[in-house]
C-alpha cells in the first residue's frame, strides 16, 4: 500500500481522557481511533494487525479440530433465563429492546446460545465431539474503561466451545488446546513472558486456566514458578492450592500480568439446565460435557503495543506487523522514483507486504513515522542509494543502517 | 473438510415461525441457525459462503481505491445529535445504556461517525480523496422481521464512504463504483437480473441509485427499461422522472425486486453540520463532498438462495459456493476408502475446496444432502468406480452423471 492512499496520519496528540499507553501509541500511529471510553475503531493499519493475529489464532484452532462459525450478537432472554440473564448475576450486560418492548441482550460470551444451538445437531455419541468457534465482536458494559484496548466495552475475540462425550474426552481436548494456546502466544512473540496460570474454576471445576502475560499495565497479580512452568492467580493463592500444585511459596515470583486467554472446564453446568444431551453407545441419555476457551484478539494487539514498544513507537513482531517492510523514498528525482517504484512492485510480486512511503515530506518525518508505526524492516531509496546501485536497510530494532545489494535485500526480506 | 468434522446436519424441519424461503432452505441445509425473528447465526457452511461473497466485494472495493477498516458498533449521542439521533427521524435504532445511564446506540450505518473520524485526518486538499470502507455487522430494530436473511435485525454488510474535494471528483468516483458494483453482482452470478435503478435521493441529491435483483421475495417494485439498461423504483415513478430519464411508460416492465446494493451522493449533508472541511489549493476552507455505498452481504446470500435454488435445494454459483466439489464415498471397503481419501488429498493439494462426505449413511442420503447443500460438482467413489478405475461425476445443475478418468476429473474441477 502507498502511504498516499492511506487516509490516516500519525498524530502528536491523543484525546485528553486517554491515559493508557497502548491506546496512546496506537492512536498516535494511526492504528485505532477512539470513539468513546472503551470503544475504538480499527483503522486500516490496526485492522491489518488484528487480521494477522486472527489468522494465527484461526490456524491453531483449526489444527485442533475447531470449525469456525459466526454467532449472533443479539440475545433473547429465553436462552439465558435459567443461567445468567439477571444483572445481579452478570454485572456487565448491555440490554436493549425490540419495538414491542421485549428485552434483548448484547452477547458478552456465547456458552448459552451455543448450547441451545447444538441441541439441533447433537443426537447420539456419533455427533460428538464438536468444536465450533467464533471470531467476533462482543460487548461488555464495563463500569470504567481506562485500559485502552486491554479492556474495551466492545472488543474482538475468539471463543471456542467444546462439546465432548465425557470428562476423559474433554480432558484430552483440554490438553490439546492448552498447547495450541501456547503456539498462538509463541507465534505472536510473547510466548516467553506468557504463563499458564491456575485460576478460579467457578462453580464447576476446581480450577480454570489463564494465560497471563507479564506486563505492568495488567490488572491481575500472579505468582510464577519458573521451575514448574506454571503460575497461580492471586485469586486462588492459598496454602491449600500451593500444596495441591506442589509449589513452594518462597520460590514464586510475584508479577503484574494481562490475561490474554483463558480456558474453562464447564462440565455439565450449561448442558444440564439447557437440556443438551446425547444417546451413548448403550442408548442411554447423557449430558454433554463442555468447555470454553477465549482469546482476546484486540487485547493481544494492545498487549504487544504495551510490551514491545520503545521510545520511538511501536515494534511489531514480523508475524503480526501490518506490513513486513516500509520503503522510504527520499526525494522525487526520476531515477529515485523509478527505483523506489520498481522495488515496491518487485517486493509485492514476491508476496511481501510493503508500505511505500511516497509522500513528499522531509526524510526525518518519514523515518520517525516508520519507527512510530513499528514496521520490522525499513528500506531507504534516495539519490545516494541509486548512485551506489544499492539500498539502505535498517531493522526496526537496530540503531544503524547498512547498504545492501538488491539481491541481499530480497534475501533479508524473503 | 470432512462431513464427519462438520457438526451441523441437514434438517427436514424448520422453526414454525420461519416463513421465508431463503431462511427455510438455508436452515434445512445447515447454513444458518435462527436465534430469533430477524437474528440468525452463520453456521460453518454459511460463514464460508459469506466469506466468499465478502472477498469478491473486498476485491472490487480495493480496485477502486477503497481501504478497509472496522468501525465501532456502539454509538454516542454526541456524534449523532445534530442529524439522526432521535427515534422520530430514525425509527429502527436499537438503544442501550452505560452504567451511568448515558444512552448509546447500536450502529445501523456509519455516515456520522465516519465524518467525525475523518476530521482527525483531513486538513488540506492533499488529504483527499479518501475511500474507507467497513465490512461488519450492523443493527436495525425492524418492527417486523419476516423475510429471513433478506431483512435481519442484525446483518452483515459492506459500507464504503467517499470523501472528495468537490462534486466533480465525487462524480468520477460515483461512476467508478457503479461499475464495481456491477462487477460484484456479475461475479456472484446475478448480474443479468440485477438492475441499476433510480430511487429517491433523499434530502440532498435528486436521485440515489439502487441495485435491484428481480425476485418475488423482494419488497420493492421497479420498472425496467431493457433498452436503456436502467430501472426506476416505484417510489420515484412519476411522469416528471420518466421525462427526466427519457423513458416511455409503455416500454417498461414492472417487477418485484430485492435491493442488494445502493449508492448515495450525500454532498455536504453530513460534512457541513459535523464540520468536516479542508483547505483548498488557495487556502480557502471548503466542506468535504461525500457519498455512501452499501451492499448487504448476508442479504446477497439470501437472494441467491431464493433465486438459484430448485426443488432439491440450494444451487450455488461456483464463485461463492462453500465448497467447489463434494466427494461422496459409497461403502467402506478398503479400496473405496483409499481411493476417496487419495482424491480428497489430491484435490486439496491442487487448492480445490472439497467437502468429503465420509459418513456411513445410505447413498441416497449422501446424494440428497449434496443436492440440498448446492455444491457445484459431485464426485462419487464406490466399488464400481474403483473397479472401473474412474470417478462418477455430476454437476449440481445436471440430471445425469458420467464416468471420468482421474485426469478428466481434475481438468473439470481445475
Amino acid at each position: 500500500m502507498k502511504s498516499s492512499q492511506l487516509f490516516t496520519k500519525t498524530r502528536k496528540e491523543v484525546p485528553a481522557d486517554e491515559t493508557a499507553k497502548n491506546a496512546q501509541l496506537l492512536i498516535k500511529a494511526g492504528f485505532i481511533y477512539k470513539n468513546m471510553a472503551g470503544v475504538y475503531s480499527l483503522l486500516p493499519l490496526g485492522l491489518r494487525t488484528v487480521n494477522n493475529i486472527t489468522q494465527i489464532v484461526r490456524e491453531e484452532m483449526n489444527a485442533v479440530g475447531g470449525i469456525e462459525m459466526q454467532s449472533a450478537a443479539l440475545q433473547s432472554e429465553e436462552v439465558w433465563a435459567q443461567t445468567r440473564w439477571s444483572d445481579e448475576i452478570v454485572d456487565n450486560w448491555f440490554k436493549t429492546k425490540l419495538k414491542n418492548d421485549t428485552e434483548l441482550g448484547l452477547a458478552f460470551t456465547h456458552e448459552e446460545p451455543m448450547t441451545v444451538l447444538m441441541k439441533d445437531y447433537v443426537r447420539s455419541y456419533k455427533d460428538l465431539p464438536a468444536y465450533p468457534y467464533d471470531i467476533r465482536t462482543v460487548f461488555r458494559n464495563e463500569l470504567r474503561a481506562k485500559s485502552g484496548i486491554l479492556r474495551g466495552r466492545e472488543f474482538f475475540w475468539k471463543a471456542l466451545y467444546s462439546f465432548s462425550r465425557d470428562q476423559q474426552e474433554h480432558e484430552e481436548f483440554y490438553q490439546m488446546i492448552t498447547q495450541s494456546y501456547k503456539n498462538v502466544f509463541n507465534r505472536i512473540g510473547i510466548g516467553d513472558i506468557t504463563h499458564f496460570t491456575f485460576a478460579s474454576g467457578g462453580t464447576f471445576a476446581k480450577y480454570s486456566h489463564e494465560f497471563q502475560t507479564v506486563c505492568d499495565a495488567g490488572e491481575d497479580k500472579i505468582y510464577i514458578s519458573k521451575e514448574k512452568g506454571v503460575a497461580v492467580n492471586e485469586e486462588v493463592f492459598t496454602d491449600e492450592v500451593l500444596r495441591d500444585l506442589g509449589l513452594n511459596k518462597d520460590e514464586l515470583e510475584e508479577k503484574t500480568a494481562i490475561e490474554v486467554g483463558n480456558i474453562f472446564s464447564l462440565g455439565t453446568k450449561f448442558s444440564e439446565p439447557l437440556g443438551l444431551a446425547y444417546a451413548n453407545e448403550s442408548g442411554e441419555t447423557e449430558p454433554v460435557y463442555m468447555g470454553s476457551y477465549g482469546i482476546g484478539i484486540t487485547r493481544l494487539m494492545g498487549t504487544v503495543a504495551e510490551l514491545l514498544s520503545d521510545d520511538k513507537g511501536l515494534v511489531w513482531p514480523e508475524n503480526i506487523a501490518p506490513f513486513k517492510a516500509v520503503i522510504c523514498r527520499l526525494g522525487s528525482e526520476d531515477a529515485v522514483t523509478q527505483a523506489a517504484d520498481k522495488l515496491y512492485d518487485d517486493l509485492q510480486k514476491q508476496g511481501i507486504e510493503v508500505l511505500y512511503d511516497d509522500r513528499d515530506v522531509r526524510p526525518g518525518e518519514k523515518f520517525a513515522d516508520a519507527d512510530l508505526l513499528g514496521i520490522p524492516h525499513r528500506v531507504v531509496v534516495s539519490a545516494k542509494t541509486v548512485e551506489a546501485g544499492q539500498f539502505e536497510y535498517k531493522e526496526r530494532t537496530e540503531e544503524s543502517s547498512k547498504m545492501l545489494s538488491e539481491q541481499e535485500l530480497k534475501k533479508v526480506l524473503a
